[in-house]
Formats: C-alpha cells, sequence, structure tokens
C-alpha cells in the first residue's frame, strides 16, 4: 500500500493562489478565526495524523475487515485507538458551532480535512463521516432540546450517527420505504423496520450511535409526500444526557463487500425502537436533503482521494521499476533498462491520475467555498441567501460528484495498470484502491441518478437552462479575458467554443424532450460525463493561467512547481478533453437507439 | 452469480449465417469431421458441462479460493471433480491431433469451446487454457521423442502444462530473464532459477505438471538473443511414459490476488531442476511466440466472457428490480414502481454490454478463422501460407485482445452498475466479475504492450501501415456494396469515412514519428482503442446487414432476433462509436503534453 504523503503544496497552491481562501474566509462570518496561520497549522496537523495514523492502517484494515458476532462489531485492529486520537484532536467538531463543543470553522476546512483522512484511509473515515451527515440534519431541523441532548456528544465525537435510508426493496426510490412509526402518548414514536447498507450502523468506537431514520407515520399519504425523520439512538439518552436503557435496535448482519472493507455496512432491525420526530411530519425527505448537496460533494472528495492515492503508488513505482527502452533511446544507460516513468504510454496513465487528482481538486475546492457561503446564511438564518448559494453549489454537485467519483474509478485501475501483473497482487494495495473506489460511483445516488439530477432537475426543470447559461458565463468571461495571455490562449480559444457549445447541447435536448420524454434520461449520462469534462478543463486552464502568471512575475522558487500545472493542462486539453466530443455527439443522439428494444428482445437463447 | 446460460443463438448467428462456419471447415484440411451437425453437437454438450457443471463453481470458488501449505495447492471444492469430468468428455485435445488422442478438430472449435468455459467459470477454465499453450509450443518445437512422451498425456489431460516467463524483476522486458540452464553430459539442463506469475504452476488436479521454461545458456548472448526453451517437469518422465523421480520444482508460495482466486498463481523455485531443451539455442522467445497470436486471442475472449456474464445477470436484476417511474410514463401501472429496464439510462448500460459481448465475439469468430489456416498451415507444412494467415491474425490480435479486454472490463463494472448498491455486495456475484476481469488487461501482455505491438511493430515497423491499408480496404469494400441497401445505408457511410481516416492517422503518425521517435508510444494507447471501436464497427455493420437481408427476405421464425441485431447496431453506432473521434483527436497530439514534464516535476511536497 502506498504511504500517504498529503500533497500540501497543491493544497495551498489552490486555498492561496487559485482561489484566494484568505480573502474569501475573511468574509464569511465564521470565518474570522480561519486565518492563513491557524489554517496552515490545521493543514500541517491533520497531514500528520493522516500519515502517520491513518494510512498505516489502510492495507491491513482492508486485509482484516470487520468481524461480526453476537449482534456486534469489531473493527480492525488499530481503528479504535485511531479514532481516540481522532476525538482527541477535536477533528470531528472543526466545521460545527463551537456551542456544542466544536470549532467553529468554515465548512470547507472540514471538507478539506476529510479529503486527506480519506485519500489516507477511506474505509476509516466513513465513521466520522457518516456523523457529519448526522449532525448537520440534527442541528437544522431538531428541536433545541433533541440538539442539546445530542449534538454536543456528536460534535465532540463521543458518539457518532448514521443516516438510515435504504431498505431492502428501495434505496433509489425512496417513495417505497416501509418503516413505520408509531406515536405514543409521551410524544416520542415507536419504530419498526428493516434499514440496509447502514455505513458506521454499528461499530466498538463509541458507547452510543445515534440513528437518523426514515420511517412512515400511521396516516401518511403513500410515495416520498409521506416520509418523517426520526432520531433512534442504539442507547436511550436520559434528560441529563446521560445513557439510558438499551434501545430496540439490532445489528442483524454486516455486509461482504468488494472494499471499504474496514467500514462496517450494517443491516439495522429497528423493532418497536423508540424514536424522536425531527423536522416536520411527512417532510422527512426534505430535510434529510437538505445538506445533500454538501454531502454528495464530499463523496465526490472520494473520487479525487482514490485518484491521488493510487498515483502516490504508481509514481514511486514508475520511477523505481525498470522495463525496456525508451523509443527515443537509453534514458538510463548505467541500468539495465529504463524506468517505466520513460515510457509515453505510462506518462499517460500517470499524467491521467494527475489531471485527475489536481483538476478535480480545484473543482472541490471551488465548490467547497458555495458551501461556505451556503452554511454561513443558514447561520446568519438568510433563506434568500442560502436559495442563492444552494442553486450554485446544487448545479455543480451531480457534476462533481458523478463525473469525480467515475474518473476516480479510472485512475485507480490506471494505477493498477502501472504495476503490470504486480498490480492485481494484494500486498502492494494497488487493486485494493480500485476496490475502494468502485463503491463511490453507486452509493450517495449512482451516476446515472447524479445524471437525472443535472439534466432533469437542476438544468431543465428547475432553471430551463439557465444554469448551464450562468456557469458557462462564467467561463467564457475567463476565456476571453486570457485571449491575450500567450501560454494559455489555446486553452481559452477551445474552452469559449465548449462554453457555447455546452448551452446549444442543453437547448437541443430541451427541444428534443418536448417530442420525446425520454431523450432526457437518453442523453442524461453523456450530458453529466460532458459537463465534468468541460468543467474541468475550466478549472486546468485557470491553474494554467494563475502558473503562467507566476512564472511572468519571475522569482519564484519553485518554478518547476507552476511549469508542472502548464504541461499537466497540455495533457488534459490534449488527452483527456477530447473526449467530450464523443459525449456531445451521443447527447444528440435519438431516444429511440436506447428505447426502442422489447424488453423481450434483449436476450435470446 | 449470475448462473451462466450459454447464448447459443447467437453463436449459431455467427458461425453459420454471418461466417458461414461449415463452408469455412469444408476447405481446411483438419476440418473435414467438423460438419454443422458435430459442431452442433459440441456446442450443445459444452454449454451443458459449462452451466451444470463449471457455472455453479465460480462463485463458491472465489469466496473459497485456493489453500496453499507445505509447498501444495488445494484447489476449491468441486474443481478436481469438475476437472476429471472436462477430462473424461474428452474437451482438452478437442483441436489438438489425434495421433496424441486427441480430436483434431480446428482450432477455432477450441476456442469457442473456451469462450463458454471461461464464462462460466473463468478461474476453472485458467487450468487446462495453461496446458493448450504448453502443448502448442511442445508440439511446434519439440523433438519427436519429447513429443511421444510428453503430448498424449497432455492431450489427454492426465497431465496439465504451464509457460513460465515471468521473473520478479520482468515480465514484459523478457531479455532481464536470469533463470540458468546448465548443460550436462547426458543432452539433458540442469535449470535454476525463480518464476513468478505462473498460472496452473501447482494444483490438485493430476500427477504432473509440465512446466515450459525460459533460461539462459551459460554461453547465451545477454538480452532476448540469449534465451532458451526447456520443458521441466514437476515429476520426471522415464522413458516408457511412467512417472519417476519427483523433480526440483518447488512451489514456494501463491500469491494473493484481487480476482481469479480459484485459479492458482505460483511462486516457482526451480534448482539444479531437470530440463530438456526444445527449440534451437537461444532462439527460446522466437519459438515461445510462435502461438502468441493464438494466445492472445484466447485471453481476449476473456473481454467478451466477463461482458457476456455480467450481461446476463444485469439483464435479469433490470426485469426483476422495480424503482421509479419511467420518464415517459407508467410502464407497470400495477407495480409498486418501473422495473429498472424502463429506464433510458439502465437501458444505455445494458446495451454496452450486450455491444461488447456480441460485438467483441464476431471479432473473435472472424479472428478465429485465420487461426485455423494459421494452424492448417503448420499441419501442412505450408510455411507461405502460414505466414500470410500469422501476418493477417497478428494485426487483428492486439486490437482484439487490448481493446476488448479493457471493453470487458468496463461491461463488467457496468454490470455492478446496474446493481446500483447491491452490485458492491460479494453474494450477487457481479463484483467478482469486474474483479477477475481486471486481469485481462494485465496479463499476456497488458494494453501498453498491445498498443505498441499494433501501432509500433505491426503497423509501422512490419508493414508500414499496409496491415492498415488492407483492413480498411476490406471494410471499405463491404461500406461500397451496402451502400445501396436502405437498412444499414448510415452505417456503411460512416464505416467508409472511418476506413479513409484510418489511414490517414496512421500516416500522420508515421510522419510525426520521422521527426520525433516518441510519437508513436505517445500515439499507441488512442490508435489502439480508436482501430478497437472502428473493427468493432465494422462488425457490427456486418451483422446488421445479415440481419437485414434475413428480415428482408421474410418468414424468418425469429424476426426479433433479427431486430435485435439492428437495434444494438444503431445504438453502437450513436453510443461508443463516437468515442474514436476524441481518440483519434488525442493521437495526432504532439508527444510533448507527454514527454516533456521532468520526471521529478510529476510530484511537488
Amino acid at each position: 500500500m502506498p504511504a500517504y504523503k498529503a500533497p500540501l503544496r497543491d493544497m495551498r497552491f489552490l486555498m492561496n493562489e487559485v482561489f484566494d481562501y484568505p480573502a474569501h474566509y475573511a468574509e464569511l462570518s465564521n470565518g474570522k478565526d480561519a486565518d492563513p496561520e491557524t489554517v496552515g497549522a490545521i493543514l500541517e496537523e491533520c497531514a500528520k495524523f493522516c500519515q502517520e495514523v491513518l494510512s498505516p492502517l489502510n492495507l491491513s484494515g482492508d486485509d482484516e475487515g470487520c468481524h461480526f458476532s453476537d449482534n456486534q462489531v469489531k473493527t480492525p485492529k488499530g481503528f479504535k485507538e485511531a479514532y481516540e486520537q481522532y476525538v482527541a484532536g477535536g477533528w470531528q467538531g472543526l466545521s460545527h458551532p463551537a456551542e456544542y463543543g466544536g470549532q467553529g470553522l468554515p465548512m470547507s476546512l472540514g471538507l478539506i480535512k476529510s479529503e486527506m483522512m480519506g485519500t489516507a484511509n477511506w474505509s476509516f473515515t466513513m465513521y466520522p463521516g457518516l456523523s457529519l451527515g448526522a449532525m448537520n440534519t440534527i442541528m437544522q431541523h431538531a428541536s433545541p432540546e433533541l440538539k442539546n441532548l445530542y449534538m454536543p456528544p456528536l460534535t465532540e465525537g463521543r458518539w457518532t450517527g448514521t443516516m438510515c435510508l435504504t431498505e431492502p426493496q428501495c434505496g433509489t426510490d425512496l417513495g417505497q420505504v416501509k418503516t413505520r412509526a408509531e406515536p405514543q402518548a409521551d410524544g416520542s414514536y415507536r419504530i419498526t423496520g428493516t434499514k440496509i447498507f447502514i455505513s458506521a450502523g454499528e461499530h466498538d468506537f463509541t458507547d452510543n450511535i445515534v440513528h437518523v431514520v426514515l420511517a412512515r407515520l400511521p396516516d401518511a399519504p403513500p410515495g416520498t409526500r409521506g416520509i418523517s425523520l426520526f432520531i433512534v439512538p442504539k442507547v436511550q439518552v436520559k434528560a441529563d444526557g446521560s445513557l439510558g436503557e438499551r434501545n430496540h435496535v439490532v445489528c442483524s448482519a454486516i455486509e461482504h463487500k468488494m472494499g471499504i472493507k474496514a467500514s462496517a455496512t450494517a443491516v439495522l432491525n429497528f423493532e418497536d425502537s423508540v424514536g424522536h420526530m425531527i423536522a416536520e411530519p411527512n417532510k422527512g425527505l426534505e430535510a434529510m436533503f437538505t445538506f445533500m448537496n454538501t454531502a454528495r460533494v464530499g463523496t465526490a472528495v472520494q473520487g479525487i482521494a482514490h485518484a491521488e492515492l493510487s498515483y502516490q503508488g504508481a509514481l514511486a513505482y514508475a520511477k523505481e521499476r525498470r522495463s525496456m527502452r525508451a523509443l527515443s533511446g537509453k534514458k538510463e544507460p548505467e541500468q539495465v533498462a529504463d524506468a517505466l516513468i520513460y515510457h509515453a504510454d505510462v506518462r499517460r496513465m500517470l499524467l491521467t491520475q494527475k489531471a485527475i487528482a489536481e483538476g478535480g481538486r480545484a473543482m472541490i475546492y471551488f465548490a467547497a467555498q458555495y458551501s461556505d457561503h451556503m452554511t454561513n446564511s443558514i447561520v446568519e438564518g438568510d433563506q434568500k441567501k442560502y436559495k442563492y448559494w444552494d442553486d450554485r453549489l446544487g448545479f455543480l454537485t451531480p457534476i462533481l460528484k458523478g463525473f469525480l467519483t467515475e474518473m476516480g474509478l479510472e485512475a485507480a485501475n490506471l494505477g493498477m495498470q502501472v504495476f503490470g501483473g504486480h498490480g492485481y497482487i494484494k500486498e502492494h494495495g494497488m487493486e485494493q484502491i480500485a476496490r475502494d473506489a468502485r463503491i463511490a460511483t453507486l452509493y450517495e445516488g449512482t451516476t446515472g441518478i447524479q445524471s437525472l439530477d443535472l439534466l432533469g432537475r437542476k438544468v431543465l426543470v428547475m432553471t430551463r437552462g439557465k444554469a448551464v447559461r450562468e456557469f458557462t458565463g462564467h467561463i467564457a468571461r475567463f476565456a476571453m479575458e486570457q485571449m491575450g495571455n500567450s501560454k494559455v490562449r489555446g486553452f481559452a480559444t477551445r474552452l469559449a467554443r465548449l462554453a457555447a457549445e455546452w448551452n446549444v447541447l442543453t437547448m437541443r435536448v430541451m427541444l428534443a424532450a418536448r417530442k420525446d420524454r425520454d431523450a432526457v434520461g437518453a442523453a442524461s449520462y453523456h450530458f453529466l460525463m460532458y459537463s465534468g469534462y468541460v468543467t474541468m478543463a475550466y478549472f486546468w486552464a485557470l491553474q494554467a493561467a494563475v502558473a503562467a502568471k507566476k512564472l511572468a512575475e519571475g522569482g519564484a522558487e519553485k518554478k518547476e512547481f507552476y511549469k508542472a500545472k502548464l504541461y499537466t493542462a497540455h495533457f488534459y486539453f490534449d488527452h483527456l478533453l477530447p473526449r467530450a466530443d464523443g459525449h456531445a455527439t451521443s447527447i444528440t443522439r435519438p431516444a429511440k437507439s436506447l428505447m426502442k428494444m422489447p424488453v423481450d428482445s434483449f436476450a435470446f437463447e
């Protein structure tokens, strides 16, 4: 398993040189404490924890997996101790309010923390990650009493939380949820039903686990409009916050999965379990989705996490393993053969990984500022401002989640490929990265769901194309500004064309959808991937522009860093962006290529 | 795990309606026995064995894996018995000469047998598959004495064989092979060295294993021109063919791998092991490569095998799992939701799998006829004819192996994707298919090596573009013939343009390579994938043309089968072929986008 080294140089480049985080934080009402010095210290400290504590447990955690017996889960060796260090370091409450014991720093810092921790050990990071989802939901929707009871131990990490949505018969289609909630005389509810795929649903880290559960009231209307949201703690909580009786929540199994094996995925049986409603009756789904965009950006991080880790492993191997001679002549004449990194096709693979990791990181660090504005407007109680930023983040979210997790999987597979046959062997850890990365396109809404969310909901229904017009306006403006800059003119020209084409394609789907409602579904995946390639192209051109400026200013200490940004941008435009053309073509193909074949004609004996 | 059902209808369509196998077999000197009735009976019998014996062991074999202790391998439960049935059925010698106990049928039938068996259980099929490689090499290069000793038990399946090429320090770059061979007074050799990644290198199926080993004579020149080839049996063989003393060949470990876990991948230590030279001294690599094209087509089969099996699993699930309503209105109003197969994006995934499995099958069944001609000319001792067919097969081989294994991996991943989160859970078997499929782009020459073999060797060095001109000539002729056919005119027009473009791109790389030798390596992967997409387009258009003809003739019993071919061809041209455009663009980009970045600039701290 490659030992993780946090790419602090690249992170600082994005935060300080590309997106001006210091100015951004200075603008936020909860950003005053996030001065450059504090942020720098947090990054260093987090990197240290990831490199020294989390990274060494990644391969062993996969190898050992979680143990299940007597309805209990034992996490792999070292995980509980690592979690104790995580809690002691105050990492859980980094971006949550001081009144609950957090540090009250902006959301983006929490995201960057998750990126580092997730890259070092994604399985470990799932446990506190799910807590964050539960915390956000409780913080926003629960009564003051419930918040006072549950938020402090969650924020401090003394307890963890889960999100219980999926049931055996439904995941995507939550309208099919069957779990029931019976109101009791004392104002509480009794919850009965089975939830599956519950990450961190059971473990040995903490004394209590707070489940946030979707269920139906007895008189609830059918479908998605009849779902309510409940807190169901594993152990009941007394009015003074101390632990009471064990609740009837039983972990009846954990799943055997392809990867993220150190993360326990639980089947939870609720049987007359005591629960407390949060949010309005029958409005549970809306409440659950308040932070969906932020949560999905958190999952998008998985794409760059696995791309980065696999890249680090592949790069080290490509420098050290020697095979054949470079086509342009011996590069290491004193050696038996040239290192892999001198071969063009190995470079293509490495540069693909690098372009995905760094390009994706730029996309996420940009969106993270939207997320900061959004959470900040919640704190300020400014609904209008909240909507403004949530809309902007909402457009980017499916692109980030859908595109970056697909690309992360590709990058992880390329890391194996650089290792040749050795990539298939467990001890090198490269195949684990590919297995771990595989979940990312499936959970938190599959790529297909992200595609429909983007094209159907965010672009067509909600904004009739305006979301694309706005974002491409941003791109086009940048492109025009850069036309005079000889170092990036080529990128700018291409971007300007793509910004226009993106609108044309949106319009074409809109027109096609008037005649054939399947046109949206048929185009959605290609539209998502097209959007992803163009968005990443913009962020590569932006990084190139900043790098070119730094080089022009001269005197830069590390000129090579900026040059590498320009090389990688060229690679992206030459070797990855051209794929957008294929997707553009497919977007315009008639839906009947997909829809016409009768169900019975898919296979013949 | 999806229960495998052999797609006999599609196989018969290709053999009887598209490629006219009956006429082809009638032409071959060893094809007289392969009359349609015999072939039909073999297919049925093989399908039965695959469905009833091999398929049920696929998931359990993965789950259990191989056991290793005391230098011995125990295969998973049921595997040894399945192998006994395989031997009893006479399957091993299907395409090998009757004089050694085989059935003497054409090579293509053996390939189609491997396709079915490999789809049902790839891990199992690795054991007899490696034997075939050893048998081909021994049959072609060993002395009559060695052939008489080793070929009968191998052909009958009483023993198995291996190919021992890779060593810890080298796989691709066999010039680095270090294993030594010391000549002995009695004409034998003593072999010393370590070989790794030896599939079927140790197991409990048979009393003996015949290793075909690359090693160096004491006076051998360095590099690839100093490698010789030896038979090293696990147990020495007496002159009468009975087993003698145990040879010094020790299996010191088996690898822990991502997939194909029921296939033992051995580390073999040779220490003064008794070996017998086959082929000329120092010409071992050439000898080993005699059947490389055929072997690589055998690996290409893995692409369609995993695509087919994953498709069968995903299709069944898509018909039975219900989620949401179709965008164009309820399709199953009496159900809680519509089946997945009514959603456009799910159809995109299923049709991608189907297009890959059936398009790839067509490519392989076409190439298999070349393979028949090639092996037939060996039997006839016609070197000129051999070279003619080997050249043609040689051009297609890297396209088939490189492109189809990449596509097979994509298809296997899509099968998981159709299952949503359930795809990630072991019990459904979909994730196993993706893990098993992952090896295919790594072994028998990585995709990068296939790319260099295609563009560097087969297209540029060996034929200066003639290989492309010939194959595209074939395509263009077909396109012109079909211009008058309204059902396939669209495909024909597109194909005609692509046939021309393929030549232009070849020329452009050739010119670029004159100025910059890295141009070949930089373009190679994109050239391979481009070639794959265009080749598959041709075979889809061909299938569509045959289907359209059958429909026009009327009276076809199963009209829907032919219509499905036309639908799938439309899907391929609309949703997969457009990717070729992106590769075409990248082929023409300068090599410097890959080569210019200094090695030290790939990462900064």
